[in-house]
Parts: structure tokens; sequence; C-alpha cells
């Protein structure tokens, strides 16, 4: 029983790798080098270390590391999609909920259960915890832009008030970050980095 | 001062940036591709959460985390020291503790001082999130090894007792984990992936 519980668990480590594989469109800070999925919940977890203290209501810092390392897991399966997308919304889609099933599923049943728990609490975006992990996601690709004279923003020829309406949800979790965020991306928009208009 | 301190932060989250550069002899599982330190950091926080309960003592996770998170920082100053190297030995080196200081030390003074102690307590391996930490630190390569015909046991013919040497650690942290990868090492060596002697 012990020896079947560790085998599921080595098998979910394995598969898991595969994460590292999935390109996300934003690059690394001052970089060309697109960023993939595993070295950006590293980030954000990172960021969840040094930045709890900002949240608006003091958070479980355990649950939001949780949170932040497996966000991106089901893209494993079901891809990464980006944010400005026009095409597609990034929302819990169905497609999602089957790759958290299989790849979660992998897992022992109750820790299956643990983990699809935090992804779809942190997909809803209603708890104190997923509020500030969703404001730390919103908030490391500005980080990057802006290092990156505009990176995206200006790749996919994006405009200010479409970056606001993305990412106005940092608000949802931390007014100092969501302060700090809008004093960032308004400097872009000076600077010509990201498109007024 | 509130500016101040998430100032010192955000530079802080900048700089971290460049682990993602700082790659490993290791291979990704079943991959020729070399893994970086920020993708290795997420996979030990993500072994950490699946296999905390085969820690032989209960463990505080939250701490296990953060030292597996933050474990590798130092060598964006100080550089990856491959654990077959011959020539230098992986000890927390006045080079290691130099850049600890510097890198830690860009965040306000009490942040650094935690994380710097949680890097401390890790290369020092005596308490149990050190021991358990430490490993998880030693199983990926093991794994990845496997999943890559011998990966850098083959590519830098290194045998199997000097294998067990480096390993034995994972032994004070979790004998459960100890016995599945002497295991897969015996294993390695029955079918030629690991040179005997």
């Amino acid at each position: 029983m012990q020896a079947e519980r560790l085998l599921k668990q080595i098998e979910f480590i394995k598969q898991i790798d595969q994460l590292k594989y999935i390109m996300r469109k934003t690059r690394l800070f001052n970089s060309d080098r697109h960023e993939n999925d595993a070295e950006h919940s590293w980030h954000l977890a990172m960021m969840a270390i040094v930045l709890a203290e900002h949240a608006d209501e003091k958070v479980d810092l355990l649950k939001v590391m949780k949170m932040v390392l497996i966000h991106d897991i089901v893209e494993i399966d079901a891809g990464d999609t980006f944010l400005y997308d026009n095409t597609k919304n990034h929302v819990n889609t169905e497609e999602e909920l089957i790759a958290a099933k299989r790849i979660f599923g992998l897992l022992p049943e109750d820790q299956a259960t643990d983990l699809i728990d935090v992804w779809q609490e942190f997909e809803a975006g209603e708890t104190k915890e997923a509020r500030f992990a969703k404001a730390l996601d919103r908030l490391e690709p500005v980080m990057q832009n802006v290092s990156n004279n505009g990176g995206t923003w200006a790749e996919y020829d994006v405009e200010l008030s479409r970056v606001i309406d993305k990412i106005c949800v940092i608000e949802k979790g931390s007014s100092t970050l969501w302060d700090y965020t809008q004093e960032i991306v308004n400097e872009s928009a000076e600077k010509g980095i990201l498109r007024s208009k």
C-alpha cells in the first residue's frame, strides 16, 4: 500500500516535468528569451514569500505558494492561453478541468482531491489567498514587459485600457501592489512603450 | 518607508530572474535539454508538497518549501557546482556566503536576515526540514539520470560507490525515499547504465 502510494507520487513528479516545455508569450527580464511555466511558477512562489506582507488581508502563505506552484500545471495538457488572446478567453475551461483531473489524478486520491481543490480555488479567485496569488500572476508579466520596452504589449499591439482591464484584478488582492502596478504601467504609457489609445 | 521597502523587494524579484540562466549538469526527464536552477527549484517544491508525508519526522512544509525555492539562488553569483565535480567540493563556500549576503541583502533587512538564515539552515543540513529538503535535492537528479540512460553518471563516468557516497544523505531525511532511491540506483547498475566498479 505504502509502495503503491509512493509510486503514484513518483509518476506525478515525473510527468509534471513537462511544465518546463510550456512556453509563455512573455520573456524573461531584459531578455528576448521566452519564459516557461515552471520558471514562471518558481518566480511567483518567490514573490509570494517576499510580498505576502502587502496582501490586503493576512494570507495563509503556504496555501498561496501551493496555488502559484500548481496554477499552470493544467497547461501541460491544455496549453498556455495568452492573457491578451482575442479568440480564446482565459477562463476555467472544460479542457483545463479535464487536464486537472488527469494530471492531479495521477496522485493518491486524497492528494489529487486536495490539489484540484487548491487549483479550483485559485481559478475562482474569490478567497483572499486566491486573490493575492492572482495579483502576483498578473504583476510578474507587467514587470517583465516594462523591462523589455513594452514586451508583449508592443509585440501584440495591446493598448493601455486593455492592459488595465486585464490587470485590475491585482487590486482585489493588494492595494499596495495595485498602486505600484498602476505607477509602472502609466510610466510605460508616458514613455510610449505602451500605446495609450 | 513603505515605498522604500517595496522597492527593495521589487529589486530582489528582478535580480533573481538570473536563476533561470544558471544551467545544471543534469537534464530534464527523458531529454537532452539541461535543466536550469529555477525549474529545478520549482520541481523540488512540488516534490516537497507531494512527498512531505515520507519525511522521517513531521516537517514544517512551508519551511521546506522556502529552503528548496531559495537554495540555489547563491549560484547566480557563485555558479553551479556539479555534485560529482572532482576539483571543487559542494560545500558552503566563502564565495556562496558572499553571494547570499549580496543577493538576499537586496531585501529589507528583516527579510534578508530571515532568508540567509533559511539558506544556512539548509546548507548545514541538521534540522529535520534541512535533512528532508536535501533528500529531495539529491533524489531529483537520480530520477533524471535513470530516465536518461545514466545521464550525468554515464556522461562523467561516475561509478556506483561514488553515487551512493553522494546521495546517502537522503537517508537522513527519509528512510522511505532512501529505500526507493537505492532500488532505482541498484536497478541502474544491473542494467549497466551506472558503472558498478
